[in-house]
């Protein structure tokens, strides 16, 4: 493992965007969407990616060039057809489409149809913050979740991310996805071949496993909650919503015919929308009440929740976003390492378009 | 156990209202919201809580006779005062400014302040449905939930409502708390002299524990997930969002000093702000797609999953909303019966005020 840093990665996925044929300000706005998972510590969405977005544009799935357009509006809505573009250029034409609509109606909601992968849904929530705006993004995928009761896989692991402003503290940021756990935390026991934790995926037949390669043998991941008696309806629904909210309201795909991350996985058949489907939202807080004293009051709640009484073994409760912003930090300023799968990987990127790594 | 039917406790619920001093209008209202909870199953909801909202007006908690009024408004967002009203009359009041403001500007944003329980959360976004929009419902509620690594009680269990219009096919209507389980379901277990399962509560201490009792032993219940290796933090995330969405933007209290329900419990000291807070959303479904292609769409989507394959030992695959749906056909036709504890509740209600049970 070799230590790169942020602008070097940054350089070398924007040099990837290029010669996929995107426009420089493209290439620009989706390096640093997908640079910003790996300055989280959030590896499974990051640079890790690259060669997946690549071998989709090969499959003639991502379009590099798009005419990202608003088909629809109304003074608080509006509907966008990403033209097959790639998720993290299409993600942000919407969210600041949903800021503009904030202006001037007080909050602004944005639904996206023809989409592809848009990395971290956080990112795009993010965005909102230093305009004194709530923000919210949602995204539906390749369908990897059985429903509570059911063999079958339906949903992705469909993310909700909400950001909040707050004063001196910093912004409450969560972002995570409706399952109990994220794909990318399967892929890392993989690498450890290490078992699962029982309640993060069941079998084909669906018992209980402990299987980190189950997904490749027709096994599927849980909702959020696990199983029925912890909630994993609740899960289930809160997937379900994302993916409504997402492919359904906006006309993208959804359910099981979500378009596959993954270029040799062939497209389900009868789509009955276009493409992936997203769903952003804008809350202007000053739409609400005046914005010092929201944010005030986010700095006692900050406060109050950061000092809550810690359980023995732990030093303090965190607050969604606590952790990705501590990495955010470190690697900023450090660097960080990269698994040699992912070198290996980027090489072969790098080689295929004729350039260094 | 005996038998009752329908207009029987909603009739003697919208007595004990006007016995209160609501007026005739309000009484109408908060019976019927009520009483939905007891038609959809949710017992802990209904009239089982009737006595508790008398108990808070004689406390001073709760005015029979408010003066609910917009404080603020946007092209698509208000803020409601309740004016310490019963929060079954001040949220329909704030969900039809919601679905106001959704005819005009495509979605509508309601937050309210100074209110109190407004009974199931489900019946609110529900008013949307028939508008063609969809609706949501949250409100905050007294802290009895432990954040992920604290031992302290920081967040009630916050429930989300989510209600979405179909086509042939009854809405999707998801309406949960953001924990493991529900203060209700503890309750039910109380009744039996029954443990819980491991993972929906903790004791004061943060071990695990299946006493069904240990709220009133400084226990506390558990957000979603559990626990942190089944994603207890996403839980945390979705109970803080809830509260800060319904308490902090709409100048409510929030967080561990949300008021209490039980009327023998003193308010916390130093409130942040004013009573119990909801937030509400309605969105026109044709502000982002033609309604009668989202129907059928949302058609497809339910007849898909509903066929999902099932899991051994489970028929087929439920969606949101099913359960209550069934439950509400059959008690609105053949009544229900109450417990013991409840109907004793009830009689001494009825004594209090001088009318029969």
């Amino acid at each position: 493992m070799a230590l790169y840093t942020y602008s070097q990665l940054l350089d070398f996925a924007e040099q990837i965007f290029l010669k996929m044929g995107c426009p420089e300000e493209d290439a620009s706005i989706a390096s640093k969407a997908l640079l910003s998972a790996d300055l989280r510590g959030i590896d499974s969405h990051g640079v890790a990616r690259l060669s997946g977005y690549v071998r989709l544009w090969e499959a003639g799935r991502i379009n590099a060039n798009p005419a990202i357009k608003v088909t629809y509006e109304t003074p608080s809505t509006a509907v966008v057809d990403g033209d097959a573009g790639l998720g993290l250029v299409v993600a942000p034409f919407a969210m600041k489409i949903a800021m503009e609509k904030a202006k001037l109606a007080g909050t602004g909601w944005v639904v996206v149809n023809n989409s592809n992968h848009f990395g971290i849904a956080g990112y795009h929530a993010m965005m909102a913050l230093n305009q004194d705006m709530i923000g919210m993004a949602m995204t539906n995928a390749s369908a990897l979740v059985a429903p509570t009761f059911s063999l079958e896989r339906m949903l992705g692991t469909n993310p909700i991310a909400v950001a909040i402003p707050a004063g001196v503290q910093p912004a409450f940021v969560a972002d995570f996805a409706t399952t109990t756990a994220a794909n990318g935390k399967l892929e890392i026991l993989q690498r450890k071949n290490a078992d699962t934790p029982l309640g993060w995926v069941q079998d084909q037949y669906g018992n209980d496993s402990t299987d980190a390669n189950i997904l490749k043998k027709a096994g599927a991941l849980l909702p959020l909650g696990s199983d029925r008696e912890h909630g994993s309806h609740k899960g289930y629904a809160l997937g379900s919503i994302v993916d409504i909210f997402s492919g359904v309201l906006s006309g993208a795909s959804f359910g099981p015919w979500a378009p596959p991350f993954p270029a040799y996985v062939p497209m389900p058949e009868n789509q009955p929308g276009k493409g992936l489907g997203h769903f952003f939202g804008a809350m202007r807080v000053d739409a609400f009440r005046p914005a010092q004293d929201f944010k005030n009051q986010m700095d006692l709640w900050i406060e109050r929740f950061r000092n809550a009484i810690p359980a023995p073994g732990h030093e303090k409760v965190l607050i969604p976003g606590d952790p990705e912003r501590e990495m955010e930090a470190i690697r900023t300023t450090k660097g960080w390492e990269l698994v040699e799968a992912v070198e290996t990987d980027l090489q072969a990127v790098a080689q295929k378009f004729g350039i260094v790594f």
